[in-house]
This record gives structure tokens, C-alpha cells and sequence, in this order.
């Protein structure tokens, strides 16, 4: 792993304030070498009148865990786009996404994830993700790390 | 407008029971035409710790105002994919999301929206989404309408 | 593999008549089973002026061989939307793209693929694509398959 | 238009040894201030075989728009990633692509395009865009400069 990767415990600390743990009441299952896992009990608000959950929530569990998985390796980063494609329907009591990077550069990252319902047990793929992120530079950032969804 | 648009009255009664009510609170400022705004107050709990919104509750906000100005001329839909790009901070104390439809086909139809933020009382944007929608067949929809982020 | 899947006969008459056979001189290296594998020289009028391989034709790889390794089993589908992410120089001799369907659907199909240069004899990763396909109907097609980029 | 802006003659001279010139034989109807215009007539060979474009054609056509019309005001760079939706057939004569610069940051830059076949003298529309790209840092850059679809 780089010098540069986020530590597991600076992405708890910043996700002890995140939506992801807020509204969503996620945990961080795997994290670490360009890998991440995340899964979460989906609350009843967050579903649709027939149940499944709302492909926003979807496509935040995938862009969270594209860009931890990311951050594991290559440092502080945002994501600048993602792109989803749904694949199934989300109407488990879980949902785990998993994230992996694919390329780090000087200034960009790809990294794609997948998320998964969890259905009587067994994982029925809902959704894929492959996300651009751009890395934050040192001088940009006297502030404190974040990990949000914003460019530049 | 085709005689397959979903009328205001079915998409305010899939609201009332969405994410987009219940936990974002949000309105629909205008609608019908192949067009949609949506305005919604951003609670505390859906802001990163640098008080931005998470960057999937505004790619949450952009699907819905994208899908539904899609429906509003095409009819029952579900988003089978779509791209964000975010191209500024989600910081203000409210979003507005605006849809419009791009092109319907038999099967699928095309649609953009962009999202801003309220800053001081001006507009600020925020992301511009991409999405891919798919119409739901007659036959395939005994069951009632939704409009959720799902193909096939 | 289902019943519906394009044969590889009726895929290499198409591609005979197509941009990747006449411009590209490519080959099926692979096909079937959800899987395609492409191979393609680059013809020095395809390369930018600093020998990389111009991102559009990157794309139309990757696209081709998303396409073909979904129509393998999911039968005769247009490409809807595709996202691309750029990962690497393509300055080699040869452009070698793998695709591999990940959903089919009733409507839809999703896939994706990887490009690799082939650089002093590696592999070297170039761009990875995520698509939506839409399958044709039969009823819609009285004219010949065709598998180009263009829904409804 | 900011100091950093690609002049007409610079994008002239990347374009007089590029694919859009010497394969499409395509030239640049307008170019500044954010905006570019591409047009192209269509070579027999660069058509399917129902006549139609393919559509890596026009996707390295709107990424070509979309990234001139960013390097007209933000300067160098490089498409980093982009989205296309196919929204008609492209069976005309003629490409017509307009982009525009939608964001521009210290980093990265937002541009969309749309395409349109020209069909017995009218605009028919076939493709939408949404591209992020990567500035090319002047420091990185002793290389001349290049507008080419690769990050980093």
C-alpha cells in the first residue's frame, strides 16, 4: 500500500459523521489494499412503495464503497462522476457493495464497485458502478480530509 | 402530451411514500411536459462533516427529477442506468433539481437533469446527471406503477 | 446458452461488413458464452500525433466487444448507452478488448469490457466500458440483425 | 476566455494529423468561448451494414466536441472518462457535433455534446455526452500538448 492510502482509522472517523452511518447505519466490513466492503440494513424509509430501495441509496453504498476502496491506496480523493447500470432489484433486509480501484495516477482514479441485496441468505447482484475520482493535493488541504462527491 | 404520460396525481401518490418525502421532505415545484423541478431542504443528518450533501442523496435527487419529467410523457418507467458528474459543492440549505426528457423510443427513452444548490438565495450548480430509462410493459405491470431505479 | 444467442456465424457476417473489420482489420479472437475477445491492429492513421490510439476508437472497441459478448447469449441488441473510463496509454501495436455480459433481462441486457494494449508483449490496461444493451424485438426486426449503437 | 484557453491555430494544427481529419475528413465549423462545432462527412466504410454510423464513430465525434469545446477556454487536457446515449440512427450524409464546457475547475473540467445526423437538410439528433476531463498541468507537459482520450 502506498505511503499516500487513507488509514482505516481516518475513513472511521470520517464516516462516523457520514450519511452512511447516519441515515443508513452502515458498517465498514473490509478495507485495505484498493479493496472495501460495506454493508448496510436498509431502514423502511428508504424503500420504495413496493419495497426495493431507492436506486439513490444504491448508487451511495456503491460510490462509498468505489471510493474508500480507492482511498485505501491512493490517499485523499472525491468522486467526480460515476456512471450505474441496475442489475436486480434491492429488496433484501441488507445490502453489501463492494469496491475495487482499478487505476491510481498522479491526478485520477477509476475504481468500479458492486453492490449486492442479500436475499434469504444468498447475494443477488443489484447494481454496478465504475466512478472517475480525483485525487485532493496536499496544498489543497490544510482543511480537513473529506471523501464527498465533488470535483475539482 | 402522449395519452402513456403519468399524470401528477400518480407520481404525488408514488411521493408520498418515497425517500424523496420522507426523509429528503421534498416538493415538486413543477411537472408534466417532459419536465420536473424538484426542491427539497437538506437535513443535517444527509451532510458529510464539512456540511456538503452527500454526493448519492444529490445523485438521489437528480435520478427522480430526470425520471419523472421522462414519465410525465412516456409513462411507467424505471431508470436502468445513469451518469453524474458533480461540478460544484452541495452546501446550500436547499437543492433544486430540475429533469427533462430527451427522447422516447418504444422501449427506452433518454433524459438529463441538473441539480443546484440554494447559496444565499442564488443557484449554484451542482451536478448534471445522464440517464438511460426504461418503459414498463402493460402486461408486465399488473402489479401498481413504480418508478424506481431498476430494469428489466 | 440460451436459444436466443447470435451465433458466431451470423457475428463474423456482420462484422464483415463492419468499421471494426474495414478500418480496424480486426479479429474475433473469442466468442460465446457470454464472452468476446477482439483483437486489432492500429492502422497508423487511427493514432494521435504523439502515437497513442485516439479515445474514439478505444471505445468503439470496447463497445464491440461489450456488444457481441452480450448478443452471444441474449440474441440480437443495440448498445443504449455506454461509459468509459480511460486507464492507460494505448500506444502499442495492438488493441486487445475482452467483454462479458453481466445481466440479461427481459428488455435489457448489461455488460461490460476491458481494452489492453499490447506493449513489448503485455498486456497493458487501456479503458474499461460499462453498457446498457436493449434487446430487438422480434417483431421489430424483419429487417436483417444488426448490432450497432442505437436503441428503440 | 481565461489565458489558458487552446487557441484555433494550436487545435488546428493537433487536428491536421488526427483521426477526425484523416479518416473522417471532418472540419471544425466554430471553436471559442466554451463552444465547439465539428462537422463530418461519413466514409461508406465507417457505416454498418443497414447504413447506419457506428456508433464509436460518433462517440469519438461527440468526445472530440466536447473536449475542444473545453480546451477552448480551460487549455490542455485529456478526456478522462465519458457517458454517451444513443438517441437516433445515424444514417445521413453528414455528423454535425456541438460541445460545450459546462464546469471548469483547477483540476478537472465537465463538458457535454450532442450529435445530429443531417437527413435531407435537417438536424436529426443521435447521441448525448457527458465527458469529465483532466487538465494536463504545464509542468507534466514539455510534451507538446495533446488533447487525447487518456488520464494521468
Amino acid at each position: 500500500m502506498p505511503a499516500g492510502g487513507v488509514s482505516r482509522a481516518e475513513i472511521e472517523e470520517i464516516i462516523a459523521v457520514s450519511f452512511f452511518r447516519s441515515v443508513l447505519g452502515g458498517e465498514v466490513a473490509a478495507y485495505g489494499d484498493g479493496q472495501c466492503e460495506l454493508r448496510a440494513p436498509i431502514p423502511a424509509a428508504l424503500r420504495q412503495f413496493r419495497g426495493d430501495v431507492h436506486g439513490g441509496i444504491v448508487g451511495a453504498l456503491a460510490d462509498d464503497a468505489c471510493a474508500w476502496a480507492c482511498a485505501s491506496v491512493a490517499g485523499k480523493l472525491v468522486t467526480a462522476s460515476y456512471t450505474i447500470n441496475f442489475t436486480g432489484r434491492a429488496s433484501g433486509a441488507e445490502l453489501v457493495a463492494r469496491g475495487q480501484v482499478l487505476k491510481t495516477g498522479r491526478r485520477l482514479v477509476v475504481g468500479q464497485s458492486t453492490v449486492y441485496s442479500i436475499e434469504d441468505g444468498r447475494e443477488a447482484p443489484v447494481a454496478v458502478l465504475q466512478a472517475t475520482l480525483a485525487l485532493v493535493g496536499d496544498t489543497a488541504e490544510a482543511a480537513p480530509p473529506r471523501l464527498a462527491s465533488r470535483p475539482d
